[in-house]
């Protein structure tokens, strides 16, 4: 296979480094994706972690149906209007065999209600909410699920657009406005944290515009990571839902005052497109880049060996490394996850029908962050040779320095892509006050400037460019100007980007 | 509710149980269950512990698309038999608001080909493999996928059969029929350790007749436990697939002798199903009853306080146990998990609103094994008072023993739970060598009894009394006899039982 250079053709690059690393494929079904295990391992690194955030941060997990009535769909119109459209129905529960023994849906079968396979879950989680909240004292409900959704998107493409993908996705409700908003800034700021300290993503954060919300809420903010080619990718969002589905489902409560009132709601999820985001944040001309917090294998080892006698002293000689590497734990820096730790995962690579070098590949395609190679040469020197995948330096260590040496490479190695991913969004993104050089930088890059904020204004710069409104910036560096479209007074920078 | 005792209606008393420990609910969606957090929470403990088991046996996770198309569900002969007939059909994929402004399917957006939601995912798995397998050194694929399923299922309930559930699948690859029974072997014994070991659950293990096999298997295995009616329940099986998928699938490798063969294959599963069982076979006429193995919490902490600072002191008294308890784990007797550890869970029950004796029968329903009070009383004689879930014993012990007095308990409360369901178990099978003895017996429990080995009179004893061959009893207890029912020769005895 020949490399793509991403210059070139950025998103055939992307399906290269999908294959090469073996992380998913299509499948015979239509635009659905089977995650291979390499994949699904990132993708349950990345669970396990969430799953401790929101251990942490008191949220629980559940589960509810993977149909919703038809009916359900109609009771939030701006909801209807964004999910209803193009989404798999069932329409029949029953299969039979015609006369000619071929297999045929039976019209005998026909459901009277058609079941929509969920394009997402509000309205199927506010009904059971109905019957669990009476009073004051049953909020807040603090429910996470982790579910299939379906929608039958067009421009398919693995992890980023898929018929069928993953997810998690929060539903809580809440006694008064004012803590949904804070529960919604509050998970906001655990997506983060995760991209930050786990994902190893330089990011934007804030509100969305209002023509940006999620459908149906009343407030929507996110989270926003240039990619390499320096759009935005529209991944982790955080919805205050106000009181429009608990309206639209009748959820009430007796509050304190001993009053009925409509429950107030958020909801948030993350996907399998974060591993879209891993990829094109990260990976670079040769490889897939995979920060070491999110690594399904830390450490490969590569025997130099002949014989099976040979191999059996390797392993004896490494043993003390790998018991001391198998105690040890990686502990990133997380505000909300103080003291998770990692397992150092290690896989000895015995396969005696491969070559060394043929493994090498092997493992650079999947960007295992530290290679050791010990043959008969190391073990005179009493010596293994260390190759740190970042930055490709080989190093020989003494042996009893080795497990210490290969946990400072992990932590710097987490640290270096970060550090990499915040240099490039920072020099790619632009503080402009001109609509000229606003639209020449926006082809390409992250911009920061004045709008006047009017939902019309931003049409019609999207319409000419293409580019939207991703975020506000936080308040503490607001900055009076001037609307770089309108000339209208502007309240604040905004963030503007294409985005995935 | 006035409790039902499982004599009088053991569904209803189910279903009770199902919802006095907030389990489960049924939804608006047609058979559909909503599991509820603490239900979800042992599903997670269940889950948690197979990976493990998984890990340990080499075994790789991995995910496959949920809908499958029409004719793959053709190609094999057997399995459209059994899987086609009731399940959910997608026959559209866009809905539209018609001239009334109701939605409705669009008749426009109708598939070329329906594509059917997985009843389960041999065919999709196994046209994944034909791309994957090329030569005997792609051999074993060894692949669970953890999935929700679809059947349009009849005659539903909680957890042992509903339209959607949740279960993990197996389906591997390998180069010989010999490494395929194998593993097919292997891992039931897999799910006889988990079954012993954490769910407490003694059984009976063996194959299964040729009439009771998997649609399309060679061979399947299963184990047996007695629920509480002296029903069996179907839940953990194991296939020896042969060649029939590969063959119905064109999926063949190079093997050794460089010659093209169909690959060997094997599949099983457990699904939410086990939730069925755990409480069938252990709860009684008062409780849930659940081993601490799957417990999502281990020790409730029930304060006696009036003011905050009341509950600040105690919960300062209280911290060297909490402290140490935390850091404690349980190791249950296991073969393929020797050291895995199950952190103890504490959960401090400080709602201001409740008072300890409500707080009691809440925690007593979600049968919380252990629960210490704590109150002045207590503080003053330096002692914490444990009250153990199983005996309803309560015993006072001196601060400093408690962490370990508790540590005792949960293993104590484990192995209670094992031996009282072996000792009901084999209380209640029956060694019989007349069919009038039989009928009275397999009435009402299990019969371990003669049989001459023939479908056609396992058919007849099954139209007789309702009872089915469950599994043969292993090679080392065989004893030749004659057959209750036609007095033919028998190779051994078998257990027959009714069945879930």
């Amino acid at each position: 296979m020949k490399l793509i250079k991403r210059s070139e053709n950025y998103s055939e690059r992307y399906n290269q480094i999908v294959q090469e690393a073996q992380l998913a494929e299509n499948s015979s079904v239509r635009w659905c994706m089977v995650i291979k295990p390499y994949g699904f391992a990132i993708r349950e690194n990345i669970r396990n972690i969430l799953d401790a955030m929101f251990k942490a941060t008191w949220h629980v997990n559940a589960y509810f149906p993977l149909f919703i009535p038809k009916s359900f769909l109609s009771k939030e119109a701006e909801h209807v209007e964004h999910f209803a459209k193009e989404c798999a129905i069932v329409t029949h529960y029953r299969l039979k065999l015609n006369d000619e023994k071929k297999l045929v849906v039976d019209p005998e079968a026909k459901l009277d209600e058609e079941l929509i396979v969920r394009p997402t879950s509000e309205t199927i989680i506010r009904d059971s909410y109905k019957n669990r909240i009476h009073s004051y004292r049953d909020l807040p409900l603090l429910i996470n699920q982790r579910a299939n959704v379906v929608r039958w998107e067009m421009r398919t493409r693995i992890f980023l657009r898929t018929t069928e993908f993953l997810r998690q996705e929060w539903h809580t409700a809440h006694a008064s406005k004012k803590e949904a908003e804070k529960e919604t800034i509050k998970m906001l700021n655990v997506y983060s944290d995760f991209a930050s300290n786990y994902m190893a993503m330089y990011h934007f954060i804030g509100q969305k515009p209002e023509h940006e919300k999620f459908a149906g809420a009343d407030r929507t903010y996110g989270i926003e990571p240039m990619m390499q080619d320096g759009k935005a990718l529209q991944a982790w969002t955080s919805h205050n839902l106000g009181q429009s589905f608990a309206k639209a489902f009748d959820v009430k409560f007796m509050n304190e005052k001993n009053e009925l009132e409509y429950v107030w709601a958020t909801s948030r999820w993350v996907s399998t497109r974060l591993l879209w985001g891993l990829i094109m944040a990260h990976s670079d001309d040769n490889w897939l880049i995979l920060p070491p917090a999110l690594a399904p294998i830390h450490v490969v080892v590569v025997p130099f060996f002949k014989t099976q006698e040979e191999l059996k002293e390797i392993k004896k000689y490494l043993k003390p490394i790998t018991k001391k590497l198998e105690k040890m734990n990686l502990i990133f820096d997380s505000k909300v996850l103080k003291k998770y730790k990692i397992k150092i995962e290690i896989k000895i690579d015995e396969d005696d029908q491969k070559s060394p070098w043929w493994k090498f590949n092997e493992w650079e395609l999947k960007w295992v962050p530290v290679r050791l190679t010990v043959g008969s040469k190391e073990m005179a020197e009493n010596k293994v040779e260390i190759y740190r995948r970042d930055t490709q330096e080989k190093v020989l260590v003494e042996i009893n320095d080795v497990a210490k040496k290969v946990e400072e490479l992990l932590y710097e190695i987490q640290k270096n892509i970060y550090d990499k991913h915040e240099k490039f969004t920072k020099e790619n993104t632009f503080v402009v006050n001109d609509y000229n050089e606003f639209k020449d930088k926006i082809e390409k890059w992250f911009v920061l400037a004045h709008r006047d904020g009017t939902t019309e204004t931003a049409m019609k710069i999207q319409d000419e460019t293409k580019a939207t409104i991703r975020c506000f910036l936080p308040n503490d560096e607001k900055e009076i100007g001037k609307c770089i479209y309108s000339g209208k007074e502007s309240k604040g920078r905004v963030l503007f980007a294409k985005a995935y």
